[in-house]
């Protein structure tokens, strides 16, 4: 009843949280990790779930990737949108199956994965951004996932305003969400919703200051996320967390 | 190129924050808040996105409901799983559009609804809950939002085991999360993912233990949301915030 | 063994973390409450540490008050500095037994009450404020506390200078603490810490960009206080918690 | 108006926050850092507060450490509590100038020098560890911060009990606290704090059952504390964040 790997399909090779591969199973690749050479052809017809034990005895998983595992091994740039701030993002601004999305400063694509992973197949997003090398990350991200359908990348400075009308939702992810405040009300259905990510509290401040102009229901939160160990008797938050990746603020379109 | 709103559709009347009241249009309703009594039938062909004034001068905008909104103002019988954990959970686990989810513990139907939004319409979710009134207030929320039809409620005892099979989620929302783990556990997916949402340490770490047997992958985690008061010259944190409301523990099924 | 209660003397009447009282122990006074109401005087003679039962049959403990109790039970005009940024306060500014204080912004006197205790009696607080009531009460709340003859208020407006010199350490609660930075330094011993409590983001900016004038080791935090509810079994997070109080910045007094 | 720094006193060699050296002054020393090499007999008769410049061409302040800086700089065997922990200990367990304290887990002496600091001089902290090491360490420690004469350091297990009584407050930093509770209870006086430092959240919820006999005002918190970067115009939390250190837990001996 089990599914098997094939090959050209994604496996995720997950021994624990630190050490784990995304491989794509080809007919000729050698994995070279600490934990010895894994021989990526012979796992050709194995099923997911199931284990392999590597040259010096260690186990590791055959896991079928989610979009979760897509984006944490993403190829990037520049740091991506955390997984915390992605699913309140989602929550928040109301995005669900079917939306049509604005995204303004595409970076690597991993907002553009997951919220596409939402959205489709008869959502899509147009993501806006000026970089070349993003554009083309983000293009070969979206490949991996099986989301490329879903999404129309553009490498034009949304500064200029966009084609494209009537989105339920824009996700800005650029230095400056107040320049393009403006352009994104036009953009927008009625009540659809802004979301911008900012990693300074300048730049949500600012921000909040332009959204008054034309949005309501402002609303800036900032998410945090720490690890728990559960061990049996020893039970503890993790001695290392990630104090800060950026504050969200949201608004609804309206006629201020 | 706006959308009116018409008789029969829900519209959340927003003043602020604070203030805010999800509404069925319907010919004869009268809404009697602090800001004066609102005379719903007038709204019937404003369009979504204007505003109104209440008779004491208070300004109300008719706000086209998200899947957000519907959550926020649904009718509960006991606390919800906030949409900090919501968001967390879809996309910790992988959920996206055509996911096939089971879930144990409807509760009010508050992570259904979300969770619906996200896999319809082609996912599906299997929802169990012993308890009849749950049952029922979450088929009446599911409705409102629109989302019945790709939800499946049953009022049966999940510990003796599932008919479906073949899920790619289960997301876990009882007092005792571990006492449902190998029944979950035959009923996922090879890989399949394994929520439970705990309000206290003790379910965490008895959970964590039980998943040993037959799920890698385990994660634990705790999901804090901070909101930011962001005014020119005098942003800051808000003063109070919800301090705690559930960890979530993560798992993958595999030939453990 | 013992230590017996007096007239005269202060005694915490401790119910629960909710129901507490604090009262000076004199011949004639009955304190109202809901738990029925208690004679003083037939305490007089008990022994702190003892239990009475009010006449509704709840326990209520007698408590020989800590410093912790005067600040948390003081009368205040103001928001008081919350003890988890006081003790943050000492350490971080090395404010030790024999200090010499400088304080701007005495307010209700907590901060003042809390860092007397650590450095008298050889240690002293100057501690300035321009208004007329917050210095009568922190006044009050000095001598209750015990702590009067180690601290000299003035209510003078510190951002003409101070006519002492010398400090070890000057804490800045004022809503401008920049204002004061340049008088600050020349009252500051060399190596002196500069401590500033500020409520907003934007303070915390004006104040570090001015601190790069003569103060090295600048260092901003913001100290975050979570309860846990300990309880066999079912231990977990308070629900609800004090989100944001102040963020804390700090510095050096050098030759930069 | 200066105080020059004299052979064999300490000095804080301070570059930034990640490149700071405590050294004591001695007549033939070189420190070689990456800054380059400074020449620690160069500084006698410098100025505290006055910098340097290295060979390299770098700014090095000569900072009069602080306790807190003896703190940050102690040779250590394992874990110290951290400042934001050692400031609400004493702010909670009302610890004052003159307490007398019990310390049960003496460690490398990072609580006994923060504590001796304040109570001293009529103070006095009674310190035990079983560990050898860790005594001498801590001894070194206590006389480089100058905190020597103000404690008693005992290599005895505090599990059979101590010999003096009348304690204000009591500091456990034990992997069992639970264990020497009616101990502690028997040392303290009347209404005195007992205080323990629990990493695990299994320890504070065997510490809070073991409390329920003989003490009240049993609380336990957790304190966090985040660095904010200021900067004009860029202002926002550090990426990286201590996410855990240990859970505190408090009581106060009653008549229970």
């Amino acid at each position: 009843m089990g599914l098997s790997i094939e090959e050209g399909s994604y496996v995720l090779l997950f021994h624990n949280r630190g050490k784990k591969w995304l491989v794509k199973v080809t007919s000729e690749k050698k994995l070279h990790t600490h934990l010895g050479v894994i021989d990526i052809p012979s796992i050709i017809g194995m099923e997911y779930g199931s284990s392999l034990q590597t040259p010096l005895g260690k186990v590791v998983y055959l896991i079928k990737p989610t979009v979760h595992d897509f984006i944490m091994k993403s190829e990037r740039r520049t740091q991506i949108v955390y997984p915390k701030d992605l699913g309140y993002i989602a929550v928040r601004a109301g995005i669900t199956n079917g939306s049509q999305i604005l995204e303004i400063g595409t970076g690597s694509g991993a907002t553009t994965t997951f919220i596409a992973s939402i959205v489709k197949p008869t959502g899509h997003i147009y993501s806006y951004d000026i970089n070349h090398e993003s554009i083309s990350i983000a293009c070969r991200n979206l490949n991996k996932a099986g989301m490329s359908e879903f999404v129309t990348l553009k490498e034009i400075d949304a500064r200029h305003g966009m084609e494209e009308k009537n989105f339920d939702a824009a996700i800005i992810d650029l230095g400056d969400p107040w320049a393009v405040a403006n352009q994104v009300h036009k953009a927008l259905k009625p009540c659809g919703s802004f979301v911008a990510i900012c990693p300074t509290i300048n730049q949500v401040e600012k921000t909040a200051i332009a959204l008054k102009n034309g949005f309501v229901d402002i609303d800036c939160s900032e998410v945090l996320i720490r690890n728990i160990e559960a061990r049996e008797g020893m039970t503890r938050p993790s001695m290392r967390m990630v104090g800060h990746t950026a504050y969200l603020i949201f608004g609804r379109k309206c006629d201020v």
